[in-house]
């Protein structure tokens, strides 16, 4: 244990001198090492792919001989086309603008002395993700473009992929002139358990799992941490909803992908048209076999059959194919159930009500609110941010999904010829001048 | 006990309700509160005055008959001038910019579906402040401004300016329509406590203070906090300094305000210019009141009477009249001096050398990089921000001095007509457009 710690400080205390290089380090020197990244995942192509297969070999064998759920293998799976894509993701991340050293803020504070705010990485990042070894790959892309040190923890299934992956990103860093501690592996959760520890090194984690993976380590640090527990979203339904669209992304909400955090866990509905939406609703979803639990207001509508939604089954993330039900009275309602239940990820209306929309944009408190629109739509890619590192329900910045954005932060650069403070008090004291200069860039 | 907690979850509760009223008001609307509270202020002259005089006797009576120290008092006090302040600080607020609305991305990922992310309020931020009275005002001006609700706790030597403050401002709200759950006030420290275990109801907490306090609140909560705990700001002579800029700026750095958290705690001379610049720099100090502790190398320079500066001294804030000197081989000891010892608040180099500079400022990890200035300019109204709600290391956003802008955050808004996800994947897949539009404003 006390060998764990000392070796996970010594990869994080290297990971926080590599981000000092990383800090410095050019444009170009970075979109060379992402092109040494896709360069090297080409060439060890062979290797990654025979590793995999061990991973599945041994997923298989553990399954008992019986073969792995489809769609776990899917996602544990590589191939060559799954291989293609993730270099093909890698130059486009190289293509994409420096995220580094933009200014967001230019001053002149006085004669001489301009003060200017200026994107930087943030520093060290963990990441623990779960079975897909893709995620590495992606992670690691992003964390380069943005001059940021990553340490990584893979899903244990995936152990033999994650080491090739790595090995191979490795080679190409060193190949590169990056030093190597700049993209760390570790793989036990005695490691992990050090690596929440280790806050002097670490600026930052993202968990990306299960929501009992990121309460874990939301309990077990103090290093902040960029994730979500929970998605519990809602598609509101109003009075002067457009029906057929309603259908149709209730529908999407639910079913899509309905393991998706993304994914609506409850629909309510204006009573004004339950009467005319909630039969047509509950049996096109009972076709796409979704199980329905519906309020009694909702089952009167839609028949005494449905089993009774509790405050239990609107509080829970069913991520599966289950949905609450409700037929609420009024705007206000709606407003009021998400305000207890929503989890402030991504909440949806569907209204032809500019009025209606207005309330519902100001008053829901979540990273995304919709209209007239699948809440699945909540998602990097979607987005146009091209790949995520995570997506965030927090207040503070970054905040819903993530893109290369979330990955810098800024400093305050002030220039100034020898200015001191103390010639801005007492009764001859200099004014300021906060003069706005334009932005060089961003 | 739990007397307290319940009352304490009444008024967060009652903040959370007031929050979505904010949330939907109009920049008239919160404009015209700002008017009232000024408006207030103004009328409640008095009275205020008089509970503050109470609270200045009490404190005299308290130390024993002695006049508290005068910096106490100072910060205790209220006069007509400080409230006269305190209104144009407040109509200063009610002129700026509506923070809110702004939108900070547009794009439309397809035909009709437009994604925009525009600024909203936190929701309900918890403060806690030490003395000074003013603090009250300044912060409801920004929060109102903002749009977020307020539970605000201040020292209990200004109890009865405090409640005096609160009661004017109160009467404000309601006068304006607004809810009066929308600015809170508590007094104990249990309520403290409650405050903080209250995670459903409040959002962000700014403990202003002390380092033990701000180390108290980070310890007993998981609401996300801004703040920071320690300043260990340094100011580095380099070899290619303009060695008067750097007495100037060293002095002011230390002296101008040392109790303030962006006082440099250290200053690093580099070896090529000790000789000619440490003996006027440790004179000048030394007239300005100021004990050098100083590293071997340093008091070869300085003098052998100097008091011996230890691993401690460069890791302790002294927040007094008191510097550690040290003598640096380059710029590479400096840096991680500087990367060991600095709590990442501002840090500041003096030099003529473009190519030092350079390195200074992406190698340093802080939320303040100076050239050539003093570290006592890293403060909200010196950068042009107005009022200050807090300031932050923290790697997240908000960082360094908060103004205004560290009160919003943003929410993700999607408009489409229908749109679901299903429609892009499958073989007949739209394709996204994500194409950027011009943002309306901001």
């Amino acid at each position: 244990m006390a060998e764990t710690t000392e070796r996970v400080l010594q990869q994080t205390g290297a990971a926080r001198s590599a981000a000092a290089v990383l800090a410095r380090s050019s444009q170009a020197d970075r979109d060379r090492g992402l092109r040494a990244y896709a360069g090297t995942l080409s060439a060890q192509r062979r290797e990654i792919l025979a590793a995999n297969a061990a991973d599945l070999a041994a997923a298989d064998s553990a399954a008992g001989g019986a073969p792995l759920a489809t769609a776990l293998r899917q996602r544990l799976k590589l191939d060559a086309a799954k291989l293609d894509e993730l270099i093909a993701g890698l130059e486009a991340v190289q293509a994409m603008p420096d995220p580094l050293g933009r200014e967001t803020l230019a001053t002149q504070l006085d004669d001489g002395l301009i003060l200017r705010r200026l994107t930087c990485p943030i520093g060290v990042v963990g990441v623990i993700f779960e079975s897909r070894p893709d995620a590495l790959v992606q992670i690691a892309g992003l964390a380069l473009k943005s001059g940021n040190a990553l340490v990584l923890k893979g899903g244990s299934e995936a152990e033999f992929s994650n080491r090739a992956l790595h090995a191979a990103l490795a080679s190409a860093l060193t190949a590169t002139g990056f030093p190597v501690g700049a993209l760390a592996l570790i793989e036990t959760r005695a490691e992990v358990a050090a690596l929440l520890q280790a806050t002097a090194h670490v600026d930052l984690l993202i968990p990306r799992g299960s929501n009992a993976l990121v309460r874990a380590i939301q309990h077990g640090t103090t290093i902040p941490i960029l994730g979500h527990a929970e998605g519990i979203c809602h598609v509101y339904v109003d009075q002067a909803a457009n029906l057929e669209q309603a259908l149709r992304i209730a529908c999407d909400s639910k079913t899509q992908y309905p393991a998706a955090c993304n994914a609506a866990e409850t629909l309510l509905v204006h009573r004004a048209v339950a009467g005319r939406f909630v039969p047509g609703l509950v049996s096109a979803l009972g076709a796409a076999g979704v199980e329905v639990r519906a309020d009694q207001a909702a089952r009167a509508f839609a028949g005494e059959e449905l089993r009774l939604a509790s405050d239990a089954d609107f509080a829970t993330e069913h991520g599966d194919l289950v949905v609450s039900l409700r037929v609420v009275e009024d705007l206000d309602q709606a407003l009021a159930h998400i305000a207890r239940f929503g989890s402030r990820h991504t909440e949806a209306i569907v209204t032809e009500h500019a009025a209606a929309w207005e309330r519902f944009r100001s008053e829901v408190d979540a990273a995304g609110v919709f209209r007239n629109a699948s809440t699945r739509f909540a998602d990097g890619y979607r987005y146009g941010f091209g790949a995520e590192v995570g997506i965030a329900t927090g207040k503070l910045h970054p905040r819903g999904p993530v893109g290369i954005e979330g990955l810098v932060t800024y400093k305050y650069v002030l220039e100034g010829e020898g200015h001191v403070v103390a010639d801005y008090s007492g009764p001859a004291a200099r004014r300021f001048q906060h003069r706005s200069l334009p932005l060089q860039d961003g």
